[in-house]
């Protein structure tokens, strides 16, 4: 699988995001891993999912005896002209005439295809997806706010080794500017207490609020592969505690969002889960530059 | 493999656990998955694996094709009638001749070998060892305090649902005595963090300090699986910061501890690295009870 094609776009997209997380050259990286993707998912089958999900229907892909993780149907829909719009939009100084809801449909099917791409070809890599969906993140929001994103701080130091604190991205508007600390997983899981605690981290060392925490996920979704049910795993109750008692996170984003996690808005909570597409649109209010 | 003998011993374990994680029973169902592992292992091979610590060495077993995790030479004393006479020890009204070097390696010996038979019975299962190492470290820490752990605690309700949050295990002394917050773990890797984000919501439900924070954990190690090297995956840096701005943990104990960490003491920090064998003799001093 070395000289696999989808691999070696990535493998420039690595490159190339190192270099400039965000722009032209960086979007036509992307561009190529997406129709390798897509290509590469023609060959495979699709296979309905039982759905567990309340509004939601699911499928996945299957290729010489593996499965695919659950994509959903009604975001799942690649069209390649519109993510080249999209990226044309972000180009011309960030007028984007796309909807909100179609803006989503577009990352999410980018998304997606490489990490189901990715799960027929390669065994249990859960990493190689990770990685590409943060890479993709930090495409959106560096082209969104103008810069390239960092995944460390400097540790001011007291008494220890004067050191560096790796962190999630970090995109720093500058001086007197806004900051902002997004972690990107495909999914939170039994770890999402980790993304109260990386913002309690910043809060304590920089000053509470500094540093805006805007978590972005894929979806929450996991597939019993006897049954081919397809569930969503929130805990609302628990990151409500985690908000009140770890640290404020100003968002959470999701491509796919779990209606238990949107719902908590309602209950006068102060965090608030969104589509991804809205950061878009609510990113400099976020920063308090608009 | 649904017949194996350890496995078999393994789920009665994990039945007697739920009823009661210390005693004479529970102790006799130890035994007798140690027994089955030590006489699984004795058909594997024993392979020396090239250490890159400092200090330590380390073989792995191999066994039709699999090779288990690696374990540490000085430490792997399997010894039946030693861990036995422990056994008779804590159930005598707790007085322990065992040396703590002993005690450490009675422990260790015990906790990597189901781990190592489990690496070459199944496939990428990290799920039973660490249950496994959960009941071992609870029947200890439940023998000692004499208390049955639970693993939620009620969540004070104001506003939203009355609910209980899942937790790590906790001891309970008693009304007004001390309780025993003990997170454990086979390795933190990565997720590190975690440990100190839980102490800081029981810290920000219950009033800080309440809980006494003490994770146990196994080892640190990672072995290339190509050049059979082994290495300790260690943040001493981070776990300070974690210490200053998540939560004060009392103690992170290990049956294998990494000498990174050992030294954190010697920097006047208030993260305190020991042997999990220390435990049987500070636990009433840390309690407040001595």
């Amino acid at each position: 699988m070395k000289d696999n094609k989808i691999l070696r776009e990535f493998d420039y997209l690595r490159k190339q995001t190192k270099k400039q997380a965000y722009g032209d050259d960086t979007g036509k990286v992307i561009s190529n891993v997406y129709s390798e993707s897509l290509e590469f998912l023609n060959k495979a089958i699709k296979q309905n999912l039982k759905s567990k999900v309340e509004g939601k229907e699911f499928f996945s892909y299957s290729y010489s005896g593996k499965s695919s993780r659950a994509i959903n149907v009604q975001l799942f829909k690649p069209d390649f002209p519109q993510w080249e719009l999209l990226c044309k939009a972000l180009n011309d100084g960030h007028v984007i005439n796309t909807s909100k809801d179609q803006i989503n449909k577009i990352i999410y099917s980018l998304a997606i295809s490489f990490c189901a791409s990715i799960d027929l070809i390669k065994s249990g890599d859960q990493k190689t997806p990770g990685t590409f969906f943060e890479y993709l993140i930090a495409f959106f929001v560096a082209w969104r706010t103008g810069v390239q994103p960092q995944n460390h701080i400097p540790l001011p130091n007291y008494e220890g080794k004067p050191t560096n604190l790796p962190t999630d991205l970090i995109f720093d508007l500058g001086t007197g500017k806004a900051k902002f600390h997004i972690p990107v997983k495909t999914s939170s899981r039994e770890r999402s207490i980790m993304l109260w605690a990386h913002q309690r981290l910043l809060d304590g060392i920089y000053g509470t609020g500094r540093f805006i925490g805007a978590p972005v996920l894929l979806a929450e979704n996991k597939t019993n592969k006897t049954s081919k049910e397809v569930v969503e795993i929130c805990l609302p109750e628990q990151w409500l505690v985690y908000q009140m008692h770890i640290a404020k996170l100003a968002r959470i984003y999701y491509l796919d969002p779990p209606q238990a996690y949107l719902n908590l808005s309602d209950r006068g909570s102060s965090l608030v889960v969104k589509p991804f597409s809205e950061f878009f649109f609510e990113w400099s209010e976020l920063a308090g530059t608009k």
